[in-house]
């Protein structure tokens, strides 16, 4: 496997990607309308929010879904279609519709996403002409990466290349972040486009098990959405032999998989609303894999965890405190604890540290916090991002 | 029952408390360890953290409780005494030891509880000397509010009075906060005098119920403290008849104290760190009152519904995604919502409503907010407040 410098979700073989500025979006002029296509249908896997308050478009593209195919998404931006109704639902699907026929394909074979505000009415009319003015091509993926932004300060890209046999799979992705962040089963909005050959049921697979690692282990803000979507397609474009779970170039697909989708996931909590560092916590140690992550997850989102490195005050108690409320099994008189290569504690004795060290462990762009609980084997990492000023700023004023 | 105009712990017959600065902070002035104490052994029952890592002092308060008799808590602020290993259990221990010694008790009899920063020793020559300085007298219950203050602004105290047949009995707390604050089966600190006469089970009982329905529906940022204690001594001192669970008497006293508690617990909502607005969620027709109370306590622990509060923005689509998310059975097309009295959704129907009156309605110290999930009958509320840069400036520069 191999990285794409600058991947776009147009990279796959058979997959095109357009986007305009419909006007869903206030300021006039950022694309907020995107439609990404593949030339043959796909085999098609989603995940979604656990949120018992679902948006219309989340409903509608789970129950297409459910088919396993599906050869386009329409995307939008500036407005969830959520908590909507009866008109919701007829919005999402009369954008289906749209996308349809301009594309010329089956309605059942298009998924629908949509963010920002909750709780109004889609502006239709704007929607049906921006659809209409869409023309995807096969080298825009960097125009639907755009599209899909609310609050995100940057487009949000992966991609790898994998050999399969003679042949080269590529697999590329897009998400969106960055506020109203804390993904279970699912992340805000994120798309994945692969020319790999494989079976619905293969990528349904694949997929629970690269969100497991990837986006499930990302929080921004505690706050799970209403909109979380992750869909992948598959088109077979690369002309592999089919995939298959137990085989080795299956392994090496799903491996492939999660490192874009960790890629994408790592790129948003980079890009959390008003945030200046990155914070990965690597939990090893644990009893299960499940408790690594709930304990890794916790740290990076607790707000006295995230105000600390934002002050870059080594206040190491917090993290102790926020693994003993995790969840996973942790004794404090076993852990050790360390910020980048600062020592804190090693099997529950408090070290005497270098506190210039440790403020310089927190100071940079990139925080790396590393438990060991010393009760298992299992290993986890979460990401996250610092708690700042800017957070309370946007989200103190998002609808006016 | 009658509320106690400025309460103090002391106002209970037979109660004592007495503080000093002994050094622990380090602003030189601030009173910083207390003793409250009765003059005869009480009735005791305490609810502790459920987090893993559990302070020092909550370990050995929770083991001398479980004889359901104490006759003095000594306290201090500005040291947790948490991950702090054996020689935190010693320290905790020397504690209660030097203020049996001071006040002529058995050490059995004396329960100890520590805020401040984690993972430090605790500088046991000040404490022993400060100990040793504390003359508990009847009239000095609003000292030992202070002293158990860190980030608090203000101290908190709360009593009321009720009769209990020919008797008058007299309940009376106090509390402090105001960060790492999201108790599970208790809050950060506080400690709760009655002259009621009463068995250490029936108050264990009490103290249990009136928890779940103050400090467990109460959060500042989420993060649940290693040092969680909430300790409630009755000395029997207003000569009643013993009260029981089942007796009119008895459930008038569970509600007192679950008035007195729920004050607490507000006043430490409304001083949350860098706090600016008090929110009040009320859910009702919640299928079950656990359901009620997730539900609630998932609005006022929002960081997008904070944030919208301290900014006075009417984006109630955050208060659905919470209620969503809460874990409680919610279906979106039945719930009715209002912010103070603006209708925003009556039986899951957006209402247009006028933006002014919905900003209005978010700008005074006192935010309310009120949902119907239209699914049962239960009804639960919780408190919490505003996130602001505050909060992020506070948690920032703690330690340093």
């Amino acid at each position: 496997m191999e990285p794409i410098a600058n991947p776009a979700i147009t990279d796959p073989a058979g997959f095109r990607a357009g986007a305009v500025h419909a006007g869903i979006k206030r300021d006039g002029r950022s694309l907020d309308l995107c439609i990404v296509a593949s030339d043959r249908p796909a085999a098609a896997a989603g995940v979604f929010t656990r949120n018992k308050v679902r948006a219309a478009p989340v409903v509608l593209s789970e129950e297409r879904l459910r088919s396993g195919r599906c050869q386009a998404l329409v995307v939008n931006a500036g407005n969830a279609n959520c908590c909507t109704g009866e008109r919701g639902m007829a919005d999402a699907r009369r954008m289906t519709e749209l996308t349809a026929e301009r594309l010329g394909l089956l309605v059942g074979d298009v998924a629908v996403g949509s963010t920002g505000v909750i709780g109004v009415h889609l502006p239709m009319e704007k929607v049906e002409r921006g659809i209409g003015q869409i023309e995807p091509r096969p080298g825009a993926g960097h125009d639907a990466a755009r599209a899909i932004m609310t609050t995100d300060t940057r487009p949000k890209e992966a991609g790898v290349r994998l050999g399969i046999g003679a042949h080269t799979v590529t697999i590329a992705g897009i998400a969106k972040g960055s506020g109203m962040i804390h993904p279970n089963m699912a992340t805000m909005l994120a798309f994945v486009a692969t020319d790999a050959a494989l079976s619905p049921s293969f990528l349904r697979r694949a997929l629970g098990e690269a969100v497991e690692r990837s986006f499930n282990q990302m929080t921004v803000d505690g706050d799970t959405s209403t909109n979380d979507t992750l869909i992948a397609l598959a088109n077979g474009a690369a002309g592999n032999p089919p995939l298959e779970l137990g085989a080795a170039d299956g392994r090496a697909f799903v491996e492939a998989l999660t490192a874009v989708a960790a890629d994408l996931a790592r790129q948003i909590a980079r890009d959390g609303e008003g945030a200046t560092k990155f914070i990965e916590m690597v939990v090893e140690g644990a009893l299960s894999e499940a408790d690594a992550r709930l304990a890794a997850k916790a740290v990076v989102g607790s707000s006295l965890v995230k105000t600390a490195v934002y002050g870059a005050d080594p206040n190491w108690g917090r993290v102790l405190c926020a693994l003993g409320y995790s969840g996973a099994d942790v004794d404090e008189h076993k852990v050790d604890l360390r910020i980048g290569d600062v020592w804190l504690m090693r099997a529950g004795q408090i070290q005497s540290f270098d506190r210039a060290a440790g403020v310089a462990a927190l100071r940079g762009p990139d925080v790396r916090i590393w438990a060991n609980l010393n009760l298992g084997n299992a290993r986890a990492t979460a990401w996250g991002c610092d708690l700042t000023e800017g957070y309370v700023e946007i989200n103190g004023k998002y609808t006016t």
